[in-house]
Protein backbone atom coordinates (compact mmCIF):
# COMPACT_ATOMS: atom_id res chain seq x y z
CA UNK A 1 0.00 0.00 0.00
CA UNK A 2 1.68 3.19 -1.00
CA UNK A 3 -0.99 5.93 -1.70
CA UNK A 4 -0.89 9.83 -1.51
CA UNK A 5 -1.45 11.03 2.04
CA UNK A 6 -1.42 14.45 2.03
CA UNK A 7 -0.43 17.72 0.17
CA UNK A 8 1.56 19.52 2.60
CA UNK A 9 1.58 23.68 2.03
CA UNK A 10 4.24 25.80 3.65
CA UNK A 11 2.59 28.61 5.87
CA UNK A 12 3.44 31.32 8.05
CA UNK A 13 0.51 31.67 10.08
CA UNK A 14 -1.24 28.07 11.08
CA UNK A 15 -4.33 29.61 12.08
CA UNK A 16 -4.86 32.00 8.95
CA UNK A 17 -3.56 29.57 6.18
CA UNK A 18 -6.32 26.34 8.42
CA UNK A 19 -9.21 28.84 8.46
CA UNK A 20 -8.51 29.53 4.74
CA UNK A 21 -8.30 25.84 3.27
CA UNK A 22 -11.05 24.92 5.95
CA UNK A 23 -13.60 27.00 4.62
CA UNK A 24 -12.44 27.14 1.09
CA UNK A 25 -12.86 23.64 0.57
CA UNK A 26 -15.13 22.05 3.48
CA UNK A 27 -12.12 20.72 5.40
CA UNK A 28 -12.13 19.60 9.19
CA UNK A 29 -9.25 19.09 11.18
CA UNK A 30 -7.63 15.59 11.33
CA UNK A 31 -6.54 15.93 14.84
CA UNK A 32 -5.34 18.77 17.43
CA UNK A 33 -3.31 21.25 15.67
CA UNK A 34 0.10 20.95 16.74
CA UNK A 35 2.29 24.52 16.88
CA UNK A 36 3.65 23.91 13.43
CA UNK A 37 1.59 21.10 11.67
CA UNK A 38 -2.50 20.65 10.96
CA UNK A 39 -3.78 17.97 9.00
CA UNK A 40 -7.10 18.81 7.22
CA UNK A 41 -9.48 16.35 5.53
CA UNK A 42 -12.87 16.39 4.13
CA UNK A 43 -15.57 15.87 6.37
CA UNK A 44 -15.94 11.82 7.43
CA UNK A 45 -17.24 10.09 4.56
CA UNK A 46 -16.48 11.94 2.26
CA UNK A 47 -14.14 11.81 -1.09
CA UNK A 48 -11.10 14.05 -1.16
CA UNK A 49 -7.68 15.20 -1.10
CA UNK A 50 -6.47 15.84 2.31
CA UNK A 51 -4.15 18.61 2.74
CA UNK A 52 -1.21 19.31 5.25
CA UNK A 53 -0.39 22.62 6.43
CA UNK A 54 3.64 22.89 7.82
CA UNK A 55 4.86 25.91 9.51
CA UNK A 56 8.72 25.64 8.01
CA UNK A 57 10.07 28.84 7.09
CA UNK A 58 10.81 27.87 3.36
CA UNK A 59 10.36 30.30 1.05
CA UNK A 60 7.01 30.78 -1.39
CA UNK A 61 9.25 30.76 -5.17
CA UNK A 62 7.51 31.23 -8.50
CA UNK A 63 6.59 29.98 -10.69
CA UNK A 64 5.93 26.85 -7.87
CA UNK A 65 6.68 23.77 -9.00
CA UNK A 66 4.31 22.02 -7.51
CA UNK A 67 0.47 23.51 -7.23
CA UNK A 68 -3.19 22.72 -6.42
CA UNK A 69 -5.68 22.44 -9.46
CA UNK A 70 -9.42 22.92 -7.73
CA UNK A 71 -12.41 22.18 -9.46
CA UNK A 72 -15.06 24.53 -9.86
CA UNK A 73 -18.72 23.77 -11.26
CA UNK A 74 -19.14 27.73 -10.93
CA UNK A 75 -15.79 29.27 -11.62
CA UNK A 76 -16.66 32.56 -11.04
CA UNK A 77 -18.38 31.87 -8.03
CA UNK A 78 -15.80 29.87 -6.46
CA UNK A 79 -13.26 32.48 -7.47
CA UNK A 80 -15.25 35.51 -5.43
CA UNK A 81 -15.87 33.34 -2.40
CA UNK A 82 -11.87 32.38 -2.12
CA UNK A 83 -10.98 36.12 -2.66
CA UNK A 84 -13.45 37.22 0.48
CA UNK A 85 -12.08 34.37 2.77
CA UNK A 86 -7.88 35.81 1.76
CA UNK A 87 -6.82 34.32 -1.55
CA UNK A 88 -5.83 36.79 -3.85
CA UNK A 89 -5.22 37.21 -8.12
CA UNK A 90 -1.75 36.65 -9.13
CA UNK A 91 -0.89 38.95 -11.67
CA UNK A 92 -0.48 36.30 -14.59
CA UNK A 93 0.58 36.91 -18.01
CA UNK A 94 1.01 33.51 -19.34
CA UNK A 95 -2.89 32.47 -20.44
CA UNK A 96 -3.10 31.27 -23.69
CA UNK A 97 -6.65 32.07 -25.47
CA UNK A 98 -9.49 30.50 -23.73
CA UNK A 99 -7.91 29.34 -20.88
CA UNK A 100 -9.98 27.44 -18.22
CA UNK A 101 -8.19 28.66 -14.94
CA UNK A 102 -7.29 31.42 -13.09
CA UNK A 103 -4.52 31.52 -10.54
CA UNK A 104 -4.87 32.62 -7.11
CA UNK A 105 -3.14 32.39 -4.33
CA UNK A 106 -3.94 31.51 -0.56
CA UNK A 107 -3.19 33.54 2.29
CA UNK A 108 0.61 32.14 2.13
CA UNK A 109 1.54 32.67 -0.88
CA UNK A 110 0.74 29.06 -1.90
CA UNK A 111 -0.18 29.40 -5.68
CA UNK A 112 -3.38 27.30 -7.26
CA UNK A 113 -5.79 27.69 -10.31
CA UNK A 114 -9.50 27.55 -10.73
CA UNK A 115 -10.42 25.27 -13.11
CA UNK A 116 -13.86 26.07 -14.81
CA UNK A 117 -14.87 22.24 -14.69
CA UNK A 118 -19.12 22.74 -14.48
CA UNK A 119 -20.68 19.02 -14.26
CA UNK A 120 -17.29 17.59 -12.86
CA UNK A 121 -18.32 14.23 -11.01
CA UNK A 122 -15.40 13.72 -8.71
CA UNK A 123 -16.76 10.18 -7.95
CA UNK A 124 -16.36 9.21 -12.28
CA UNK A 125 -13.38 11.90 -12.44
CA UNK A 126 -15.17 12.93 -15.49
CA UNK A 127 -17.84 15.60 -16.63
CA UNK A 128 -20.99 14.22 -16.51
CA UNK B 1 -18.87 22.04 -5.21
CA UNK B 2 -14.86 23.07 -5.32
CA UNK B 3 -12.92 20.19 -4.81
CA UNK B 4 -8.93 19.56 -5.29
CA UNK B 5 -8.79 18.15 -9.08
CA UNK B 6 -5.60 17.11 -9.27
CA UNK B 7 -1.86 18.04 -7.72
CA UNK B 8 0.09 19.19 -10.83
CA UNK B 9 3.65 18.46 -10.69
CA UNK B 10 6.25 19.87 -13.48
CA UNK B 11 8.45 17.55 -15.29
CA UNK B 12 11.21 17.66 -17.71
CA UNK B 13 10.09 14.22 -19.65
CA UNK B 14 6.25 13.35 -19.97
CA UNK B 15 6.71 9.67 -20.56
CA UNK B 16 9.49 9.60 -17.68
CA UNK B 17 7.67 11.19 -15.41
CA UNK B 18 4.35 9.20 -16.30
CA UNK B 19 6.05 5.83 -16.50
CA UNK B 20 7.08 6.27 -12.72
CA UNK B 21 3.95 8.05 -11.52
CA UNK B 22 1.72 4.90 -12.63
CA UNK B 23 3.93 2.56 -11.30
CA UNK B 24 4.83 4.37 -7.96
CA UNK B 25 0.93 4.64 -7.51
CA UNK B 26 -0.84 2.17 -9.54
CA UNK B 27 -2.43 4.82 -11.65
CA UNK B 28 -3.94 4.95 -14.76
CA UNK B 29 -3.91 7.51 -17.91
CA UNK B 30 -7.21 9.78 -17.57
CA UNK B 31 -7.00 10.47 -21.47
CA UNK B 32 -4.58 10.47 -24.53
CA UNK B 33 -0.95 12.31 -23.33
CA UNK B 34 -0.63 15.82 -24.84
CA UNK B 35 2.76 16.97 -25.83
CA UNK B 36 3.09 18.77 -22.33
CA UNK B 37 0.30 17.04 -20.24
CA UNK B 38 -1.10 14.19 -18.48
CA UNK B 39 -3.46 13.51 -15.84
CA UNK B 40 -3.15 10.03 -13.74
CA UNK B 41 -5.71 8.79 -11.61
CA UNK B 42 -6.68 6.08 -9.93
CA UNK B 43 -7.86 3.30 -11.74
CA UNK B 44 -11.44 2.82 -11.93
CA UNK B 45 -13.43 2.99 -8.82
CA UNK B 46 -10.78 3.14 -6.40
CA UNK B 47 -9.77 6.04 -4.23
CA UNK B 48 -6.93 8.55 -4.61
CA UNK B 49 -5.46 11.58 -5.52
CA UNK B 50 -5.51 12.33 -9.48
CA UNK B 51 -2.05 13.91 -10.21
CA UNK B 52 -1.11 15.75 -13.36
CA UNK B 53 2.31 15.81 -14.98
CA UNK B 54 3.26 19.24 -17.06
CA UNK B 55 6.00 20.04 -18.95
CA UNK B 56 6.82 23.51 -18.06
CA UNK B 57 10.23 24.63 -18.17
CA UNK B 58 10.10 25.94 -14.31
CA UNK B 59 12.79 25.47 -12.52
CA UNK B 60 12.51 22.95 -9.03
CA UNK B 61 13.60 24.89 -5.82
CA UNK B 62 14.44 23.30 -2.81
CA UNK B 63 13.04 23.24 -0.08
CA UNK B 64 10.12 22.62 -1.86
CA UNK B 65 7.35 25.09 -0.34
CA UNK B 66 5.02 21.93 -1.87
CA UNK B 67 5.43 18.57 -1.26
CA UNK B 68 3.16 15.09 -1.35
CA UNK B 69 3.25 12.86 1.59
CA UNK B 70 3.22 8.87 0.55
CA UNK B 71 1.77 6.81 3.19
CA UNK B 72 3.59 3.84 3.19
CA UNK B 73 2.28 -0.11 4.61
CA UNK B 74 5.57 -1.10 4.92
CA UNK B 75 7.96 1.85 4.40
CA UNK B 76 11.37 0.60 3.54
CA UNK B 77 9.57 -1.97 0.83
CA UNK B 78 8.30 0.86 -0.71
CA UNK B 79 11.35 2.70 -0.81
CA UNK B 80 13.58 0.20 -2.01
CA UNK B 81 10.20 -0.41 -4.81
CA UNK B 82 10.79 3.65 -5.72
CA UNK B 83 14.13 3.65 -6.19
CA UNK B 84 13.81 0.69 -8.30
CA UNK B 85 11.69 2.72 -10.36
CA UNK B 86 14.13 5.83 -11.08
CA UNK B 87 13.40 7.51 -7.69
CA UNK B 88 16.41 8.86 -5.66
CA UNK B 89 17.00 8.95 -2.07
CA UNK B 90 17.66 13.46 -1.01
CA UNK B 91 20.37 14.02 1.30
CA UNK B 92 19.00 16.20 3.78
CA UNK B 93 20.10 16.52 6.89
CA UNK B 94 16.87 17.85 8.86
CA UNK B 95 15.38 14.74 9.97
CA UNK B 96 14.46 15.23 14.03
CA UNK B 97 15.01 12.14 16.29
CA UNK B 98 12.81 9.33 15.43
CA UNK B 99 11.00 10.91 12.26
CA UNK B 100 8.64 8.97 10.67
CA UNK B 101 9.44 9.95 7.19
CA UNK B 102 12.41 9.24 4.47
CA UNK B 103 12.56 12.28 1.28
CA UNK B 104 12.69 10.80 -1.96
CA UNK B 105 12.77 12.88 -5.33
CA UNK B 106 10.92 11.61 -8.36
CA UNK B 107 12.50 10.81 -11.69
CA UNK B 108 11.91 15.05 -12.24
CA UNK B 109 13.04 16.26 -9.15
CA UNK B 110 10.23 16.66 -7.42
CA UNK B 111 10.44 15.67 -3.50
CA UNK B 112 8.08 13.79 -1.62
CA UNK B 113 8.00 12.40 1.73
CA UNK B 114 7.50 8.37 2.25
CA UNK B 115 5.81 8.22 6.01
CA UNK B 116 5.64 5.05 8.25
CA UNK B 117 2.48 4.02 8.19
CA UNK B 118 1.57 0.79 9.14
CA UNK B 119 -2.43 -0.17 9.60
CA UNK B 120 -3.43 3.53 7.88
CA UNK B 121 -6.67 3.13 6.09
CA UNK B 122 -7.43 5.85 3.21
CA UNK B 123 -11.27 5.42 3.76
CA UNK B 124 -11.31 5.83 7.22
CA UNK B 125 -8.66 8.21 7.28
CA UNK B 126 -6.82 6.76 10.61
CA UNK B 127 -4.47 4.00 11.36
CA UNK B 128 -6.82 1.02 12.12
Amino acid sequence: MLAVGTVVLTVEDLDRAAGFWRQALGYVNRSEPKEDWLILDPPPGELGTSIALSVTGYAQHYPPPIHLDLYAHDQQAEIERLIGLGARRVDWDGYPPGADWVVLEDTEGNRFDVIDAPGWDPVARKTI
